[in-house]
């Protein structure tokens, strides 16, 4: 516990890099799944990462956005997009044929998205909480979602998909719960909030995979 | 007509929450009907509230965004969005059977909607007015037709649909009809500009409806 | 060579129209293949032209957008549109029969669009290189990039379909080429820079579509 605390800056920057590996490899394959060329994948794989805090950043005035004044992260994306480009080039059979394998891939992916969306979320939190609007519960909560789950909405908007956190599983939900965690929990200090916050997120992702939880919708409407 | 310029202020509170309420419905039922769940419900219910406005200030640099100032808009919204999600998890059946009730229910939306849009319109000229642009005959007008039609062309992206604005009836254009009126009766002041503007649009939205208005398109095409 | 240097100013400006002719007529012919109305094709073809440079100036946190500061971009569009749509409206059968005219037009199309694309690039890294991150070259490439193909990924976005630049020949790798190039040269003399720039952009599309150059890409995905 301790050592969280005293290491948190290393450990929130390393967890931050896990989920921008995380985000960008599913922009990346969700590019190769509509059969984008490789710019392509390398522009959906960044966009995942990075689109969030971008999103973040224009809401609250700060341009240019984060993402452009430290390119370590879409750096990070980049790299990311192009070894999973070359690996599925090389072995090309990879995703069809060795189901076993894909399986055991698609299950770590969701693992990192988790933590990605846990840590994006708290620090959409945080970075509300450096602003004079601290004060505002309903725009420091929005913050942290829209960090988490921005990225994702542009990805399958560009992809002409509809946005997977709005159809399917306990997603936005799970971000949604983090940021309230950790916004309240803010006053006792920003680092146990942060830290319960993203570990509110991961949790109920993962027990929402695990068990299958889904939102209740309505059926059969035309 | 006294009564409406004395009661300026009060009077398009109520209208606004008013078209609030048939925004955040429209959003709301085109959710529903992409079958997403009561999350996906509200959070499209929401942005079709209050995108237009959020793109409005992002354009003039107002950030954030008055939204997230006075949450009240969004908060009807999620009211709104929750009550016609529970009443048709309800009565499940509403949509499909009692075909009368869902005309008599699209009119009404309909008629909300327009409301809506002209109040829209003209809060968008009103705070194009307040800029140090306002000068600029061209940002202002867009500044009201934006706020007007934003939030349904978020819904739509958000539907992966193309956006109805683009495709049918005169929807868009009665905005920007209205947004000429308003703005350009302004220096006249602001009050009568800004009824005569939200009429116009509702007028002719109104007259659209029933008369089947459309603009003329190309057919046959490829 | 020398000619080039001493009009800079009032040849770019002609580029600039070329290209938003251009652009705006794209935007305006995919408007007419969705069975948009005459509204929708003069929205469709005007955020075609500008909205590139829309999306730079919000992330530089230039507000309003150049657009609206001189409407001059936006004017041109709004007349091209209307010319298409009326030339098409009198001549529908244009589209379909005369396969060779079409054939005609769309090679001329090309060759406009190569050239809105190089020149926006390059005022994109010249709008970059104004401000107070001139040393950023991410940001500054990231702002050529987006100013060229940003217009039509928002095309693509309100159509509906998978943004063109993502999927098929090389387009934004072209941008990114004469981004590189323009801002690595800047240093040196930014008029030659900028020609330097825009003529990499231009001759890669004119090669590309000669030689039918694409990226390589994955096949046979699920």
């Amino acid at each position: 516990m301790n050592f969280l605390i005293e290491n948190t800056d290393t450990i929130i920057f390393i967890m931050e890099i896990i989920g921008t590996i995380a985000f960008a490899s599913s922009g990346a394959l969700t590019a190769v799944r509509q059969r984008m060329d490789i710019f392509g994948v390398n522009v959906l794989g960044i966009i995942t990462a990075v689109g969030g805090g971008c999103i973040r950043d224009l809401i609250i005035g700060r341009t240019p956005p984060v993402m452009f004044i430290r390119p370590i992260y879409a750096l990070t994306a980049l790299v990311t997009c192009n070894v999973i480009f070359i690996l599925l080039y090389i072995k090309r059979n990879l995703l069809t044929t060795t189901t076993h394998l894909m399986t055991v891939y698609e299950k770590l992916m969701q693992l990192l998205d988790a933590i990605g969306l846990g840590i994006f979320t708290v620090t959409g939190i945080s970075t509300g909480m450096d602003t004079p609007y601290s004060a505002n519960l309903f725009l420091v909560v929005f913050l942290g979602v829209i960090t988490g789950v921005g990225g994702g909405v542009l990805r399958d908007i560009l992809a002409a998909q509809k946005p997977y956190i709005l159809v399917k599983h306990v997603y936005a939900c799970a971000s949604l719960s983090g940021a309230l965690v950790c916004a309240l929990l803010w006053p006792l200090g920003s680092i146990p909030a942060m830290w319960l916050g993203a570990f509110s997120v991961i949790a109920i992702r993962i027990l929402a995979m695990i068990f299958h939880w889904n939102l209740p919708r309505l059926k059969n409407m035309e």
